[in-house]
């Protein structure tokens, strides 16, 4: 089967889902060389803070330097090749290795390395760079170089839908990490289509259109049953432009790799929580008061991301093998919202909570299923169309010359 | 090491158990293009039952239709590849994918296809189909098409010696599964020999004769020890012609995989207890008194079967992975025979839950020494010529075109 | 990348830590094919005293027979494949394997094979042997044959230093086994230099100078901070002479594989303790008071030893996978020791305890390193000279031509 025979009408042979080797492939021209969705500027606060990452089986970390930028690099020193820092996060104000004590500054710069010569040429033996980019505050990585050119148009087009939420200004409220039995791409598909919301997520249709979330705003799709969010839609479109809110549909455009939207809430909402009240009474950025929208936001290959006036919801997912995938949730308030008084952590987080378990047990559902021996690839529905806007990504991204 | 060179008159070559490769090979050869045993009409009492099965990497479900008759089906949703039935067991009047509610008939039929437009093809979709076939009462599986057309002919010979246990008509008193850290071969290879009962089955060896276990039927491999077996013999004979009984061996005859003889029970058992006394007082089917054999049957590649007059004891052996075996007991009893009343589940399944455990012990022992690197392959004794007609079968397995 | 390009002044590449083809590569080529210290007399005091191990895949044990001699054999009968003994020891008067009961005598010839006919030729089918060495009562063996020739020049240079100790006439006092999650070479890299002891192994540095545990004995390698140490060296050299205790440092001549010295203590310490004071009232061999110095001796691939005049530390490294090390570590006493009488178990294994426990964190934080995608291979410290030996070493080995 050859990638240029896929129909991406259906969805994908097995193999493409369960192959060790194409995963290798797949971490290779996708994750180790595209902008991939990794953490946020409410990761590291201050200079010195660092958390640590693994993409498929590669090991960085970001850490915010004296400057206040945030720089990323491989964990692991140049000298015996231990690895340098321990643990998710923590605060360094210089970096040294715990083997032979091998020290650097946070630039990446060898500062001593204990048991050589006086004449060791130090300038050579500093930290292995990857690439960072920080758009409204999220933070994209690129391990290979050069990395994509598109990064600073896509910054571009998103920097002004996300700069009334101040990304920067946030502390993260809490963080869950789910390890779902499954290949990655049955998260991203699953999350590309709201037709199984319907019978799936209870919780996450209170506050959201199912009609809106991920369809009804191509007004090529338009059902009869959606008039209703149709007319929200108008009216509400009215109030952002007062707000002076963007809320113009950017899909895909350009063979770049992201969409976004804003959509109303539905049933009163005034946030993705189960009752008509705001999550956190500290509002983000701009806002004055809680507004009963949501900015959505998807990128190619790993990421979704909800923002609300009160909070905002991001969604990182990291291939841990073929059939094995992290799904990292952030929940975050305004840097200065305490808990227990601003904001209550259940209710801030119920509704994602459950509808990621929900989704876990469809991905996972799925992926026993392309297992079966018995899979064929199934046609998708027009409702789904998102899906197919994936996949054909997908294929397009392996099919590419190899840059390495 | 061809298969052509293999001499069956000794164990095989340590790869034939350690080869992933040659498991590969295993499962497509042998466990998805022949007949393979896997469950019984008991499983499935009701139309609307369901059992959901794996044989290798594939997954399949047997559901009992409304017309009474047993189907199988891969367990996946012709849409996105949902699994269609979760759980060992349960009962469905139709087939709803809890993914977006494709739904599908009790014959694979495609029903409802939410989210496609009315004029998708429904008749395209319906479910992939497994070959079933059912002897007196046990549930053979082909999962290739087509399947071998031996099936009849294993049927005609087999009925009339099941026929009078009427499997159809039992319960599953219990069902103990075991998962043995070796190749499955060894399970079978052990199966197919009673020259290690002496000194490790104590349990087995009060209802049964070492000597007639897999020996001393053919009359051209009887030892003078084996004179009390052979008299009890020709006595019983005799009265299993007066109840009609069959009782001839027939021992893989023609390329056929089965072998089957009815074996008197020692030290007037009445079952395969540890007192001669029956195990369940409601008999089976034409039974009107205990009776002081068992009909034993052995079909390859991976199951054996003791059939009393009150009750049945049904082995299906499951390949997880090279190293990796799951050996699934059944004991059944007359489908209105009451627990506590009519049979004691620690009586009933007190023989073969430690006979299992011991052969667990040889299987795995045996799997220990084969991987130790100074592994031979090992004469096979007289005694053991079972062991050499299974490996003999195998090998021809094989070394035949593949049908794929 | 060919192993005739690697500049063993750096690590090795990041895939000869990490591939698994290249560790199979290492087990045949060395871990099967070289001399490799696995055990100690004092594992088999009695005749018929055995133990069970693993090199790599293959299993086989070491068992004394009636005669004093210590033999090896593949764990597995020339039957079916059974093992032959489990658990870690035992004792057996012969060896009877729990499968068919065919029956060896302790120097693996076949006295009973059972089922078989009486003209089977039972000479053709005894156990298979390994190559067992044993030097001052450390135990090496060979899988492969033939193995090396170099084993009796090794057993005369090194019989001498070792005499002292009676290694024979000990006991082991204590066994512990790390399982480490890194590539085997990283634990033996930790092993042979002493750079990373002043800020990882504070237990250790109160027995040992750092500056003579791998370095400072090489009169081109002392460095003005050593000089305590060198002054404290000629000291003990004469006293030394007095004592008749070999003292010169050989470092792997000829091709050989292995290195030894003695070195004096620290901190006026008798053993490898906290304290000045010997760790068992009980001495060993020869000596008639506790001596302030301690015997070294490390072969490779895969040991290291220490001799004290009250106790014997000694390591054995066995890979268990590319990513998988067992380090087991022995303590030996005067065989006629008691426990809680002559010494204390907590005393006698604090330091090497906590010091392993040090070299397994750092070991697995360099493996981590190593996998990060982003590892160099690092410029080796003068100081760790004995990490250039080890790696020209292993490169030799595996640029050999296989014998097999």
């Amino acid at each position: 089967m050859s990638l240029t025979e896929i129909d991406t009408n259906f969805t994908l042979p097995a193999q493409f889902y369960t192959s060790k080797d194409i995963f290798e492939e797949e971490l290779e021209k996708i994750f180790y060389s595209k902008w991939i969705y990794v953490a946020c500027e409410a990761d590291l606060p201050k200079p010195g803070d660092y958390i640590t990452l693994k993409l498929g089986t590669r090991s960085f970390f970001l850490q915010r330097g004296q400057n206040g930028e945030v720089r990323g690099f491989y964990n692991v020193c140049r000298h015996r090749g231990h690895e340098l820092l321990s643990g998710e996060r923590g605060n360094r104000k210089g970096i040294s290795c715990p083997y032979h004590n091998w020290t650097y500054d946070l630039s990446g710069k060898l500062l001593r390395a204990r048991g050589m010569d006086a004449d060791f040429p130090k300038q050579d033996y500093g930290l292995n760079p990857i690439n960072v980019a920080v758009i409204g505050g999220l933070i994209y990585v690129c391990l290979n170089s050069p990395a994509p050119d598109d990064i600073e148009t896509v910054s571009n087009l998103l920097s002004p839908y996300l700069a009334p939420y101040q990304v920067a200004k946030t502390k993260i409220a809490c963080q869950k990490d789910i390890i779902e039995a499954c290949n990655w791409k049955l998260v991203i598909e699953n999350n590309r289509e709201c037709l199984h919301c319907d019978t799936n997520h209870p919780e996450l249709l209170v506050p959201l259109y199912s009609s809106g979330f991920g369809k009804g705003l191509d007004k090529d799709h338009i059902a009869p049953s959606e008039q209703r969010f149709q007319d929200t839609l108008q009216e509400k479109e009215r109030e952002w432009e007062g707000l002076g809110l963007p809320y113009e549909l950017i899909e895909f455009p350009d063979d770049l790799w992201f969409r976004t939207v804003r959509l109303p809430l539905a049933n009163q909402c005034l946030s993705h929580t189960l009752k008509p009240e705001h999550a956190c009474k500290k509002l983000l950025g701009n806002f004055r008061k809680p507004e009963g929208s949501g900015l959505s936001l998807w990128t190619h290959p790993n990421s979704w991301n909800h923002f609300l006036s009160d909070h905002i919801i991001t969604f990182a997912v990291f291939p841990l093998s073929v059939d094995k995938t992290l799904v990292r949730t952030k929940w975050l308030v305004a840097a200065d919202a305490a808990e227990g008084v601003d904001y209550n952590l259940e209710d801030l987080t119920k509704v994602w909570t459950q509808t990621n378990l929900q989704d876990q047990s469809l991905a996972e559902g799925t992926y026993r299923g392309i297992c079966s021996g018995g899979y064929l690839p199934g046609p998708i529905a027009d409702e789904e169309y998102l899906v197919k806007q994936f996949l054909s990504w997908y294929t397009d991204q392996l099919t590419e010359t190899p840059v390495h």
